[in-house]
């Protein structure tokens, strides 16, 4: 067998672990912005790429990331491996009833989605084809198939990552993109099938790829969703390993994936199709999702993410022209065509323009045609530049759109209104009324309100009724009318301070909430947020005897909640 | 950037699932005959290597397993990625100061489980070197040096997949050998350092080798466990994703690897003891650590151990006089060298012989030392494969032998004992007698007792006491002079039994535990892990309603226990 070198394995482990290193900070930076990581993760990607590293330094470029040999070699197998498994996360997440809710909304999305943008990419390649880059020597007709098929692709991959990271994944509208996204991605595969046999690359016949990629489907969600499940508890309650399933998962999603690749469409089918035929399972359990999940989203999916922008050169041979052109058109077309077809499944202004804003994405597809494209002559390299830069562009905006237009409603969280300034590690006051005040007296400043008749208002509260939780907690609060938002004090007393708690105890965790009054859910969900973090007995105990913010903080912000 | 072609990408996933599925199915049966999962899963490379699918069928081995080439270099990226990872994870489960506790018994099993078979081989091929294979050119003293080089290494990533399996991986005796093991194996990778020199194929110098490892381990066990130990809680409070510390280890462990790989010695080294720095904060959470167990230990080290195998054809070029002779010699010496080792610092005899047999385990390093002996003219391919063999032979003898000289006293849980014919799904009695009489009805039969008077001592033992738990569930049980193993029967009750319980609720579970009156743990064992199972109340409704005894059994099986 065929080894890596010693030098091979080292220039791979600093390869990946800088891909892996500089996407998570890029992800990071993103989700300050409150954007979507995989924006972040992509970014990274193309300031790795020969787009910056490449300029500023050419030769650790050339060392980590080397356009042939076998690092090139391995990483192009481990992102396609990050690349199924990701899927298989993302088909496992997938609630296939709430799918088939949305089907008719979602086929004549997927429908005119594609259509639209193919049309008006044909007409015009038709039109002008010297203005979008055609080759002298091209045959017009395959031109024209091959530029209104690169406008009109999606990026299925993209936009599951995307929406995953805003958090509606799993709602109605999160549904409805992801069903669209997989039929109009379906289409686009197929279509792509077409041209292959037209440029007369393909030894199966593009009837074969339809009828074997239905005949899969059909396979995997009736009877592959039926065997997982009767499986699933066999493998649980007879198999040594506790974690099989996942082994489970993983080699059916590999054959998958393999199955689809060979009969012409993508390997990313394959492996989500598994997804959804198991994730549909009642029997498959938290623990195993989570793992996969956890692992998957936070070390494969990153490394697959960044991988993109690896692949070109944005600056060189750009025009800008021709980029304006192809991404405007490329924009319009898909724009138009998803407000015709959310128009025709009745869905709501709001959710047309969310699906739109979420199926503009575009992604590797559009690298891999251009690849093929400048392989037999079809375009030059600029349109081939021109392309991959609206691909990256349209699946950059569109989390950012995603996120104007919906401003999905986090659920607000009791460290978003924590600080260090408002911490204080050992109270004091040995009475309530007193620890009210020095709690306010640490936290009114910060927001320009009276301490004092801040705290007459919070004890006037506590003299309803108490607002201790019991176990050691006491939550004072008042709503503020100055409060432009919200904010929180923690004060932590070793002694406790009677706050007449239902149990009896006194409270060791004292959290100080005030809330603008014109808000009226902020107080609520925090009080259940503090609640539901502080349930477990030992991490209460941690958290009275944590040394600093930061760690009470760590803690706070990994205990389990429902907002994660 | 080079990229895997389609064709590629299919064969990639085929190989990649067809590894990962027959090595799951052999770590299965490895582990119905109670030896630790890598033992199988070593094997399922063997039968999926040159060996035997390659002359069942040489064209699927030539497909899955091609010897060069695209498919040979992605794998070898993965099976690298995956055993760095394996060995982060290794490392993260190292108790540190347990470590230190047995470093004098570690240090003297190294040094002399190194020496003495070290030296053994330098005389035995200094003497004999036709009989070992010496090719006809090469020069004696360096083949004497590659000969006892060969004989001394362990393979560190195997003894602790072993150790992990048979879970005493965290006991004294675990520590001890993952102690000895690591010395060990640095003490051969610096004579393969040596050797290298010798043969002029390192530019590094071998001082420069030594002082950069005591370097490394030094900065990371000071400096970097500190370091790691205050940015977790900074990671764990201000990082927007969830799982971020998780992508910080692996980061770390990949520059890790990279370093240790790029001064001479083997990159699981550099993982390794990032997983040390890093395992030991008090900061990490239960959580990480269990995702990145859970996938690395069951998708990725699987892969690596199998790849093991796929390296050499162990039946071509067979010679059987020096096979024996090589395994016999390479064993002694190791054995000799762990007793007196093990005399001199101060070991039972038990735990000498555990030593032993756990640190005989060789692995991977053996075929890269041998092929560079190959390549070098050093020896012939007879030699190659007696070496090779042997590598496989000690590591798979090296779990059964810990197996019977240690028979670990694995925790005994309910669902060892349950069975689908002494599950009854709907108890037709109503009261607690009749519910008694008809679960002995259903479980004597099975172990030759008499229904009767079995029922009789649950009844009288009933009398003295309620067993119902409490919530719904009752332990009717007896111990009995005529069994020699236990049983456990479970009846269901959809209206419930009065069993008198402490809560007064009716008891809709029912668990007979009849257990053999000479073993007196077992029961307390059982009754402790049916508690401890059941503890939920979610899962309890969902046990309630089974459908069926896998179904139920499944449940059991994955419930949270300390037991797994």
């Amino acid at each position: 067998m065929a080894q890596l070198n010693p030098d091979h394995i080292v220039s791979l482990f600093l390869t990946l672990g800088t891909l892996l290193a500089v996407a998570w900070i890029f992800g990071e930076v993103a989700a300050r912005f409150r954007q979507p990581a995989v924006v972040g993760e992509i970014v990274a990607g193309i300031v790795l790429g020969p787009t910056v590293l490449g300029r500023v330094s050419p030769s650790a470029f050339a060392y980590l990331f080397p356009p042939d040999g076998p690092i090139a070699l391995s990483l192009s197998g481990i992102t396609n491996l990050a690349l199924v498994l990701f899927l298989l996360v993302a088909g496992m997440e997938v609630d296939l009833s709430a799918a088939i809710r949305q089907g008719r909304a979602a086929i004549s999305l997927s429908i005119t989605g594609i259509a639209v943008p193919f049309t008006i990419g044909l007409v015009a390649a038709w039109l002008a084809p010297e203005l979008f880059g055609m080759e002298p020597d091209a045959e017009l007709s395959l031109f024209a198939l091959f530029f209104a098929t690169a406008l009109s692709i999606t990026a299925l991959p993209v936009i599951a990552k995307t929406l995953m990271d805003l958090h509606i994944y799993k709602s109605d509208l999160g549904v409805l993109i992801m069903a669209a996204a997989v039929c109009s991605d379906l289409a686009g595969w197929v279509i792509f099938a077409v041209i292959l046999g037209l440029l007369d690359q393909s030894d199966t016949s593009i009837y074969f790829t339809i009828a074997a990629t239905l005949g899969y489907w059909v396979v995997m969600l009736a009877g592959g969703r039926w065997a997982f499940n009767r499986l699933l508890p066999f493998v649980q309650a007879y198999a040594a390993g506790a974690r099989s399933v996942l082994v489970l998962a993983a080699t059916v999603a590999l054959f998958g994936a393999a199955f689809t690749e060979a009969i012409g469409i993508h390997a990313i089918f394959g492996s989500f199709i598994v997804g959804v035929a198991f994730g549909d399972s009642p029997h498959l359990r938290q623990q195993t999702r989570q793992t996969l999940n956890d692992f998957v989203s936070f070390i494969f999916a990153p490394l697959f993410f960044a991988s993109i922008g690896l692949g070109a050169d944005f600056v060189a041979h750009f025009d800008v022209g021709l980029v304006l052109a192809v991404t405007l058109i490329a924009c319009l077309g898909k724009g138009l065509g998803c407000l015709i077809g959310g128009r025709l499944g009745g869905l709501s202004r709001r959710e047309t323009w969310a699906a739109a804003a979420g199926l503009n994405a575009r992604g590797a597809m559009e690298i891999i045609l251009g690849l093929l494209g400048l392989r037999f002559g079809l375009i030059g390299t600029e349109l081939f530049v021109a392309l991959v830069v609206m691909a990256l562009f349209t699946s950059l905006i569109s989390g950012p759109l995603l996120q104007r237009i919906l401003r999905p409603r986090v659920k607000r969280r009791v460290v978003d209104f924590m600080t260090g300034k408002t911490f204080l590690g050992s109270l004091t006051a040995n009475d309530r009324d007193g620890a009210i005040r020095e709690l306010c007296a640490a936290v009114c400043p910060g927001v320009k309100i009276d301490p004092d008749r801040t705290g007459d208002a919070v004890i006037a509260r506590e003299l309803l009724g108490s607002t201790a939780l019991g176990y050691e907690v006491a939550v004072p609060h008042a709503r503020i009318d100055e409060l432009d938002g919200s904010v929180v004090g923690v004060g932590l007393s070793r002694d406790g301070i009677d706050f007449d708690a239902p149990d009896g105890e006194k409270s060791r965790m004292v959290f100080l909430l005030l809330t603008p009054a014109r808000d009226v859910s902020v107080q609520l969900e925090i009080l259940a947020d503090i609640a539901q973090r502080l349930a477990d007995r030992s991490l209460r105990e941690k958290l009275i005897r944590a040394p600093s913010y930061t760690e009470f903080r760590a803690l706070m912000k990994t205990a389990p909640s429902d907002s994660g």
